[in-house]
């Protein structure tokens, strides 16, 4: 078992138990003891594949930037009027979440210790930005209520979507769609019957 | 200093400098020597006070559940249509969540692990379900949207509203009042003009 687990043991495989140790025992207390024991392979075998736990941090924050930030990049989001465009990213926002979920759990739970973690914060601070921007371009079309804060309904907005990872388990019963209509349903029209 | 420290040492400042260690550290990572570093009393003087670390958090989770639940037995709670009552506590729950925020981040942040912990978690899902039966109500008077899945929006309502721990800074020169409104307008009303 052990041998044929070494084997077969790929940077993408160790990758998906470092993310899950990370995510367990937080980054700062995991050392590569616990991703050696975790993974069922020695250090020097992990030693081969990374240079240390930060380079395993950093490809697996990545993983999930490079989704978010590819959402940007899609038609949807970046024609027609600003408002639709910024439905557009919180729902895709919303279906990279749950896709990508322990990765991007990680890069929320990132604090700002290391180089890693600090470059991961300013990304997301970026990717945060670009969605502020698209909706002050949709108070700007006249399609936000008046009374939008647009710094406020930022945070909100990404509060409600990122809170996702503390609680939606896949395999519930509810799907990515189902979620990501929920969301912007909520968050653009708003629970209650027009008054 | 220090002697003058000891004599006013209440169970309230103690329990304040607990917290915040709690909120730094993690419960789990606190020690009494910790505690005692950040009070700046032996730990002698602390077991004077309380029996130990989990009393500490009982104390500390108890004030923000207790004004949590206060909530519920306000006048705008429990008369009128179950949708204003609902958007009542909601805006009052995120008064309560600023006004105790070192209290309310600790209890968002508990785990489980001991019994202390496990009842905090109990009671948090109480609070949450007898908002979840408002928003039922609600429901049922068809104030809100029909396609609106309780459930989730129970979820999404807190994700939005606790996210407030993570990121609202007190003295920002964001109020309490104008984050309410900034969170009842978004959820119950939308950011979107009326389509």
């Amino acid at each position: 078992m052990t041998t044929a687990k070494r084997d077969t043991y790929t940077p993408e495989t160790l990758l998906s138990v470092a993310v899950q140790v990370f995510n367990e025992r937080g980054y700062d207390g995991t050392s590569m003891e616990h991703l050696s024991k975790a993974a069922g392979i020695s250090k020097s075998s992990i030693y081969h594949h990374v240079a240390g736990k930060e380079e395993l941090l950093l490809r697996a924050v990545s993983r999930a930037l490079d989704g978010l930030f590819a959402i940007l990049e899609e038609p949807g989001a970046v024609r027609g009027r600003a408002v639709e465009r910024v439905e557009y990213v919180t729902r895709r926002t919303v279906e990279v979440l749950v896709g990508e979920l322990p990765y991007v759990t990680l890069l929320l739970r990132v604090r700002g210790n290391t180089r890693t973690e600090r470059w991961a914060l300013e990304r997301r601070r970026e990717f945060d930005h670009q969605v502020a921007d698209l909706l002050k371009a949709a108070a700007a079309d006249g399609d936000l209520r008046a009374d939008v804060d647009i710094r406020l309904a930022t945070r909100l907005l990404f509060g409600m979507v990122n809170s996702l990872v503390e609680w939606y388990r896949p395999h519930s019963g509810t799907g990515p769609d189902q979620l990501a209509d929920a969301v912007v349903h909520m968050a653009f029209d708003g629970l209650r019957t027009v008054r």
